[in-house]
């Protein structure tokens, strides 16, 4: 199946000039451009994990498989150029599978002009699996790190938090275009996309500068979908990366610890963040606090700091609901 | 789990200076020298197909994960310079796995001057499966290719084919040294790594390259396991990636189609190959036959040429001995 199924995606995508041996040799071959840095990231998706095959579409995960690792090029300010996908298929109905998660990464990759540039196939006897490796580039020593918040930076977020397992895990906007505005507007100290939970993934863009968080929770964007969650009371069933136990949470909970919500938490001095409030960069920002010398994350409550548990999923544990534990 | 486990393996690898940017962020980032090209290979090996948990060590399917990916760098001529790691571990014993694999791949990335530059690690119900990215870097333009064989050049193989299931397919050298080596020596029209069958992936070459190979049945170096696995009669049960019904080989069967031996085939001018099979590159080299105008795969016996039909592994095919499907 391998060699003509790569002869088929062969044929199903364009030439791009970031490429230039593509799939069908050993490795493929780009050569980079110069003054610029790769950036390189890879993240996987199975099968009870990130998505459900007999609840989800096999192109939304095959989308899904590509735009989390997109929002990882947005988060690091680069431009996504290329993609390598191993995929490993149960037996039944292999091609069929291959073909439809295809569907789902062959559009992607044509929204964001991301080439295909290698990858393998296997089939056993295990759960639809789908690692992706992207590449990109930012110009020389300029990428987004966590670690560069300073005391004083203004907080920015992009879209809205919580309850992104009524869908929006699976067909969200990667932040590509709008980091790539941010980048041509101002000077970005440090950014992360949240894949894990908004006071989570903060906690570690804090740790990782050497920073705290003092959060303005009245401004924390709340995704309807976090309100239509808590208002259902349950987790909808089943639930992946969650606990099936169904735990009551409020709307700013299911906002603070969902996580897969792929938004952009930044850090910029608060006139730039002043001058991105005042501007249309095509897509909602908003200013969440600002980031402290105190290590940790604040809440301000009429007047007074209070402390934040950060809350999320956290990655090899076993699943529990808005664990903080690291 | 893997806050923890990233943390612990930052401190176990030392840092390299092809890495800006390493583990602990969204992505990495490296900057490219001037005058090279970036090559990139992503493989995965699962349970039950490439390696079996139950009589394998962890560290040899980590190194396994590593080594198949340095054999396709290897295979362009490239000097390896990264990997990232996608690790999928099945729930129970998760973390002692994540830490028996690592022991693998930390030791052959010791032994690359590998930098290991990211990944991910999620627990699912599924068997172990590692997928693994690298990254290496050619002088522009000088990568080889499959497709650059022509008429009249000799074929060289390293090393010796067959039997690789008695165990040297999780603990063969990739050919990374002897690759730099003959890059420094001579101009290598193409090449390729043995990964299915030392006679299918001998057709696949030929086919990108639009030429034949005439092969010198004689000449073919059988190694001592593909002796031993015709001697047997029976294959080591339970082999991966083959068929469990026993189907008698000749050892030179097994050499043309067993695969993983992650041995190269090369493509160079006659005159180039006289002065290697001279030489002491470090490996055993050995000219099996010349490549040819006439198309397909072609055997000299007693003066007649006689068709080979490619024998080996077709990833996604249903398991069986030996097809020349594709």
């Amino acid at each position: 199946m391998e060699q003509s199924f790569l002869a088929w995606l062969r044929g199903r995508q364009r030439d791009l000039p970031q490429v230039d041996v593509g799939i069908g040799d050993d490795a493929a071959v780009l050569t980079p451009r110069p003054g610029v840095q790769t950036v390189i990231a890879s993240d996987g998706i199975v099968d009870g994990v990130d998505f459900l095959c007999d609840q989800h579409s096999l192109a939304d995960i095959g989308r899904k498989s590509v735009a989390i690792n997109l929002s990882d090029m947005a988060a690091m300010g680069a431009v996504p150029t290329a993609i390598l996908v191993n995929l490993s298929l149960p037996e039944q109905a292999a091609t069929q599978t291959a073909a439809g998660v295809y569907e789902g990464i062959l559009a992607i990759c044509a929204e964001h002009q991301l080439a295909i540039a290698g990858g393998d196939i296997t089939v056993y006897d295990g759960p639809l699996a789908i690692s992706v490796t992207i590449l990109g580039e930012v110009p020389a020593g300029r990428a987004w790190l966590r670690s560069g918040a300073v005391d004083g930076d203004a907080i920015l977020v992009s879209g809205a938090f919580g309850g992104s397992l009524l869908g929006r895990h699976l067909n969200f906007t990667p932040r590509v275009q709008a980091a790539l505005r941010l980048r041509e507007t101002v000077e970005v100290h440090a950014a992360m996309d949240v894949s894990d939970g908004l006071s989570l993934d903060l906690d570690r863009l804090c740790a990782a500068s050497g920073v705290g968080a003092e959060l303005d929770m009245d401004s924390i964007p709340i995704h309807d979908d976090a309100q239509r969650m808590a208002a259902e009371q349950d987790e909808p069933e089943p639930p992946p990366r969650h606990d099936p136990v169904p735990v009551f949470e409020s709307p700013m909970q299911h906002a603070l610890g969902d996580g897969e919500d792929f938004e952009l938490i930044l850090a910029v001095s608060q006139a730039d963040a002043d001058r991105l409030l005042s501007m249309d960069i095509g897509v909602p920002l908003t200013q969440i606090g600002h980031f402290t010398g105190r290590t940790g994350l604040w809440m301000r409550k009429k007047g007074r700091l209070e402390r934040l548990s950060p809350s999320g999923y956290v990655h090899g544990a076993a699943p529990s609901a808005n664990t903080a534990q690291e």
